[in-house]
């Protein structure tokens, strides 16, 4: 029986744990690895900022740490990809932040991804992450809809910024793929896809896939 | 029951398609999509130049077309690419290129990845898809092991070109990801990656796995 | 006398062909290199798509290997530079694609060039043209004016059009020289050049006259 | 009276905080802001990982938030820049990282830089910072001398393998303009400068001046 | 007692250099380096074109040659960055620019730097600057505001364009960090700092900080 | 008659100018325009340093301006391209130089183009101009041969000079095809592109090439 995927959402907010394993669903194969989503108890109910960002990467660690004999790969669950380097100079098993993942898969549907972000605080962050990844020239633009983390319940409030958010990317800044940039908006994802006729992507199912392709390589 | 994914070997080599086959066991899940490996009749027995290249793409697309309605996405299973971008405008299908695929996987295992070739002639190519992917802060280089890809079987030989080719790119230009250029080179990929120390990218197993995670989610 | 200039258009259409032989007669020189227009009988009556344009790629193959002998040099007479890399490699004499001549010599007459190109499906074909070139710095961007090859002899129209893609050229997005992104536009260049103020290149010229060159240097 | 530079060093060894005292005490002028350089208690002996580096800034931004009421600016003297970019989130004054302010100055110094690291284990985090920061196109390379932060002081050992390290980044690199990767080899600048032929910087007082500048602007 | 830092306004407007040394009245520590003004008496009034900035490079290295005894460093004080290159290859003491000190700054205040110029003429002259500088991907843009060098004593006139141009680079471009495109703007800065509310950065005192920060390592 | 293209030499050397006259020979074409090859009567023996080339930059755009009116393209015919951007910012008439035309049309005879340089001191000034140019992802290296311009007539030194570093280029930095780095090298063009079996380009036939592709388009 192949090692699990251990997916953790570094934030503590349960119900976004339980949207990511929603999300993941379809890539619970029989006989495939298992993929268990963990919540990090020490982490903000979301992440927000850089300083949320690096505050869970010790705790983060530590639970990776605590799974490293049984788990086959990790994921990082937050958009901020917070941990990922640490974890990966400190981990044997291998690990996938869900941003890089997510802009990694985009580079096969499109020519320039949008990202689709919660907060206008995320960009700064967003465009080091882009350029560290080497990735400025396939980046069309960032969009941020104005909600936190835990606001993204509201469900008509969202996706109405979302679909303005993504037409925004696709009309004026040439976006042929969109990311959403938070872990938890899966539950949007195929219904924008719809609605904007372009590819989008969540990033927690971008990680998830790309480990589940590497355990069954 | 879901729709399968269809992988093309565009070469006429039957023993490249039963190679590929083999190489993506491990992702047909029960449940999961079915991979079915085709091989381009009308292919040359290994494509080794930009013009090969470019003249199995009437007849890629045409088998495309012929499995559009049922097929869920496919794969052209060729380190070339070749016909990737028009087989995405015509099919309203996803259309995933293993040389475009495995570059986008690498970036999530290393800072730097090499691209180990078959033959000398196939760097410019490989040069011009780096660049045209954007990628090039990414590339740390490319070595041909001068072999072409019918004779890739003779085990002990490739096998000992491609340590060593992977131990240039590794200590020499700075790699520390490798892909496998060419699909027919998967039977290596475990046992290089061991060696090496590093990881080791098979692309048709990164563009199958990346389609089963579209699939999927 | 020097060995001719093979300049093949490989679209069907004779029309187009003619319009380029019309725009390279300045290049024809007595004494310098004669300059053959052909027309390319198996392609279609235009490219507008990367199939059509991978499609032309063998006929053309072999209609350079039919004049290998006795042409100095070949041009490529479509924006897509269908076949440039695969005749490269096949053909000992220099090979010219329309496209990246035109590229190459707009770097010579401003700071960022823009792309007047035919139809908006055209517009993912060409951003990976630039970057596969290594221009992505220099590029300033791409406008459709939503016609097709043959639609172009409508001469008010296409006209119109053109002057307002340059326009939107010039002032939205910076450029300060434009190409023609097609070979069919050259009666168009001085015209348009002299309304926007602006350097205008003709790529069939631009490819010629680097063809000239090489032959007389 | 001016309003203090506050400089942290983000490791807990008290000797190398003296070091960056001393290495700017140039730069405290009389009527000038005073430079402070306060030791992070909580900081490991030596930051020489990622895990490391993010692990710090949670009680280094709660020092920063403690002297933002009276200090004119903040200097994190780590070449990891730990908590950068949290720290500017959150603090309302000018917060500058080493790493970022050393090769931001040797772009005023020289065609493209070279890095002088410690552990062979940084490199991969200063490529990151460097494609991060946007600064790919000028950056030589990166060679490590194998000695962690704390063994800096065999002096006569360390400064061996600075030169040699130096030598490689001119010889073999390009490099014409050095950085010492580490807040803690100020002393060794001037000797290695004279001795390579091409200016040496040093991190601390790179950021240091330019929070200088900054106060005094 | 130091070497002082000689700066020179290669224009002969003496209004600008009394400009330049009163923007810089801050950086004149007790027991630093004296900071002395020159004006270059061959300059024309502005410069305004890359001609005039080429023509004053002769007298320019003369005035430096002269000083080169005595003097600790030079900072030429136009934004052109006149005979910056030259100087360094005839001038054993390092010589800075005052828009490459400025950009290099620009680095360490935000993620991307606009630039407010003078004329619009100065534009091309910036692009290419700033490409030469490898810096494209932190670059967000360049607003002119209409008046040359020696128009900008009207105060409220120039200020009102300033501002205007910052909220442009601030709100349609994306730049957090502006430059003053110009030597003679300083006066203009606090004042536009507090506007925008982004730092604003005065390429003058850029260069004099750096060069003070290098005297007193 | 068609306007000259006027070719000026910016070194006093008469004998580097007939050099140039002479390899611009096959360019002269009945019926075409004439062209013609100055010397700039007040420019140095040789161009070998930023300061030189500032140096000629004034009596250039003299020479330039009192040809306006008669000449129909202008060439400065020195690898530093002095007084490039000035020249096009003064005058009507098109301004090509030299290095700039050789490294636009390289990109269309290779995949990275290598520039054979006649002093190390020329190299940050090349890297400057391919930076300036965005064309750093097509450069593969620049090697000196440690000769100034008027030394360039030893014509045995010469060469084997200039083959050992066209070799150096070509296998241990991946340039398939050169440029002479200087204007008085087309003698040596012919025979060392055959040594090397790449394409070699000599930057006076480039410049000039494009001026007469221009004149007649």
């Amino acid at each position: 029986m192949p090692a699990p995927i251990v997916v953790i959402n570094p934030n503590s907010t349960e119900e976004v744990t339980r949207g990511i394993g929603a999300a993941l669903e379809g890539l619970r194969f029989p006989g495939g690895p298992a993929i268990e989503c963990l919540t990090l108890r020490e982490g903000p109910p979301g992440i927000e900022s850089q300083a949320q960002s690096d505050a869970v990467v010790a705790p983060l660690l530590a639970l990776i740490a605590s799974r490293e004999t049984d788990a086959g790969a990790f994921v990082i669950a937050c958009f901020s990809d917070p941990g990922l380097h640490a974890a990966r100079e400190r981990c044997r098993r291998p690990v996938f932040g869900i941003a890089e993942s997510a802009m990694a898969t985009a580079l096969t549907r499109g020519e320039r991804f949008g990202i689709v972000s919660i907060l206008e605080a995320s960009l700064p962050r967003h465009a080091r992450a882009v350029r560290a990844a080497g990735l400025s020239e396939r980046f069309a633009g960032d969009v941020a809809i104005g909600l936190g983390v835990t606001s993204l319940s509201s469900e008509q409030e969202t996706y109405g910024r979302l679909l303005a958010a993504g037409e925004t990317l696709r009309d004026a800044r040439g976006a042929d793929v969109l990311i959403l940039g938070c872990a938890g908006m899966a539950r949007y994802r195929a219904r924008l896809e719809a609605a904007i006729g372009r590819p989008v992507i969540d990033p927690c199912q971008a990680a998830a896939a790309l480990a589940v392709g590497l355990l069954a390589s």
